[in-house]
């Protein structure tokens, strides 16, 4: 049932409470639903309320907190001892007077923690302003510590069953995105090729069904491809227009995005000058990729690279992906970017996206890939290109979307 | 371009700020990204990284703060002046060092408003416990005070444009639970059902293109059923199963959501006696609904039908809904349930979903519906009984979905 061995699972709790050793921290209030399923195998969307995983650091079992209509899912869904799952009732939920907060502070001080030092993922998006102004009301002889990114850090390398899933979710990713390509043509409309990225998405393989990514299919067409975060509209694709999609595989909340850039009919003269430019630009930072090097010294290469075409880039070129949940498939710990001083090791696993956009048109082309032994290695096969939809070629599935 | 008339807006800041007066309120500082879009129209996928929008109670215009490379994004598809549109550089992103909220906290200090009455929503998931840390330690000299649900308290009573989005919502809801329940059969796979949910649900109708809804479509089956908020696996229905469907259509970000329960072949003696039972209590909840009354009252309806066959219900019926955002598209504002005072007016909508979750199975049969002048209405069509699919029956479109 759970998608890791127990072995795998007390070996991250291990590793986890290394950490909290050297910070000073005794009890770890998770609340990233990433982090609370990567050490107790629990998947849910019920992250919309208070919830948590506390790891104590003299205790070997996780205490799962969180509602009461959710606690049937802890139970059936970790390998967390049935009486370590605690579950407030419903009228803390979205209520005005009461606050989920104030009963697992309660909670904590009943089995004996309101005097230790505690830690708090201060930056995550599942514990807010008000979550923490409680929990401190309800734990006043408690000490909290920042205890933001501790597991975080901990995800960073994969183990090779976590490695196993990426290439499930490439070979998602990598359907979705020949099927995406494929549906885009003038006269379609941009919701109906979503709405096809995400049934191949969702749907997977044959062999393995897919799960929901972290952020929706994004496919900003024509203009619109100058920024980056819009979603999807009922506009209809046209001759000429330029689109940018980007999506992700997910198998068991395991990630590997990718993004291209497609032309419908001839490219734009910027757009045919650039994407070689990117092309390369990747190519020389898969090349550079490998163990000992730092995130800092990957972003030189690629500056070099573009640099030698007068282009500058401001904004990070990557970041470290995996298990994730909305909003964000990143995993908030390394970036390729200047400056930054992880240095890579095998199977770390990031997603190299050196998006440029400008005014009026933008262009984005991917890779995820992996640090190996030796240097890296891309997950997914998708041609690293600018995709050119010629309109006089006859499409196989014509007259399935509209 | 803009989903709504300026002077629509404009009412809603004018609102907005009426309560921000009442609370001594004189910076609102917004960010939901419900709230941000509902003010100003801004939509995009950036919520990941931290932004917000800033009402000033005695300046016209919100200011937009946010990332740089999404700027270009609140510049087009907002009312707001491009000069009021202010971002800040990417290495404030997901960086150990610098924070987004030192740069707005001084962006705050020099327009002026570094010594006033700032609100902040406290409890929101975008507005994480450092953001208000950072916040406060930019500020030193501003009074923070607790500005959490102003503009949700706002959004209560819908507008008849937003009515008007919320029909298209229904309308896709309708369509996608037609289509889901279709599909769903002995031998087909949850997930192959969740992405033709996903399908419809994106992809709209002719007229109108979907929305992605807040919250992914639920699907727990056989013995999960008693688990309400398990997404999909890649298990194979089996016959006999029961399978609970939670969904949403989405327009323009307004959500009409709709759960059905379907047995799979001849429902178990339990659905067949619980389904008349909750139908019953939908039925007695949406004739009492009227103007006048309280949530709380109406939760009385529902206590009353289901106590003559003996059950009760801890969990909470229904909430207020319409304008959302990822994790929910729950308003957290008025909730049909024991004691709630607020008062029904025309226009208020709410999803009515009174779950019943035991230990092995489950059943949920769900409306949405707006209070009118003299009652209530609900959005969808879709037939308000436990579905059953009959393994008799040849299916129009057999053979498709795997």
């Amino acid at each position: 049932m759970l998608p890791f061995d127990i072995l795998e699972y007390q070996k991250r709790i291990h590793e986890t409470k290394r950490r909290m050793e050297r910070k000073g921290i005794e009890v770890l209030l998770i609340t990233d639903p990433a982090n609370m399923n990567y050490l107790t195998g629990y998947d849910a969307w019920s992250f919309y309320v208070h919830q948590m995983v506390a790891i104590v650091i003299d205790e070997p079992q996780p205490l799962w907190l969180g509602r009461h209509q959710d606690a049937n899912g802890a139970r059936a869904k970790t390998w967390i001892y049935d009486e370590n799952v605690i579950a407030y009732p419903d009228y803390y939920v979205h209520s005005g007077i009461h606050h989920p907060m104030d009963f697992i502070g309660e909670i904590i001080n009943q089995i004996g923690h309101g005097k230790r030092k505690i830690g708090v993922e201060m930056d995550n998006y599942y514990f807010s302003a008000k979550a923490f102004d409680r929990l401190k009301r309800a734990l006043p002889n408690a000490t909290f510590l920042d205890g933001d990114l501790i597991v975080n850090d901990v995800r960073l390398i994969k183990s090779d069953q976590e490695i196993d899933y990426m290439n499930i979710a490439a070979q998602i990713a990598d359907q979705a995105m020949y099927q995406g390509v494929e549906s885009i043509r003038a006269g379609v409309r941009e919701c109906d090729v979503a709405a096809n990225i995400y049934y191949h998405v969702v749907s997977g393989t044959k062999e393995n069904g897919g799960d929901y990514p972290s952020i929706v299919p994004l496919l900003p067409s024509g203009k619109n491809t100058g920024i980056p975060h819009l979603t999807w509209t009922d506009r209809h694709f046209k001759e000429g227009d330029s689109v940018i999609v980007e999506l992700a595989g997910c198998y068991k909340r395991y990630h590997v995005p990718l993004a291209r850039t497609v032309s419908i009919g001839g490219p734009s003269a910027n757009l045919e000058n650039l994407a070689p430019i990117v092309v390369e630009g990747v190519n020389e930072v898969l090349q550079a990729a490998k163990p000992g090097l730092t995130c800092g010294e990957l972003e030189e290469v690629w500056r070099k690279s573009i640099g030698r075409y007068g282009i500058e880039k401001e904004a990070r070129l990557g970041y470290s992906v995996g298990l994730g949940y909305p909003p964000d498939w990143g995993e908030h710990t390394a970036s390729i970017r200047k400056g930054d001083p992880t240095v890579l090791q095998p199977n770390m696993t990031f997603h190299l996206i050196p998006g440029l956009w400008f005014d009026n048109y933008g262009i984005e082309i991917s890779e995820t890939f992996k640090i190996t032994k030796q240097g890296s290695e891309t997950f997914t096969k998708y041609p690293r290109e600018l995709a050119i939809k010629h309109p006089f070629i006859i499409h196989q599935h014509e007259g399935e979307i509209s």
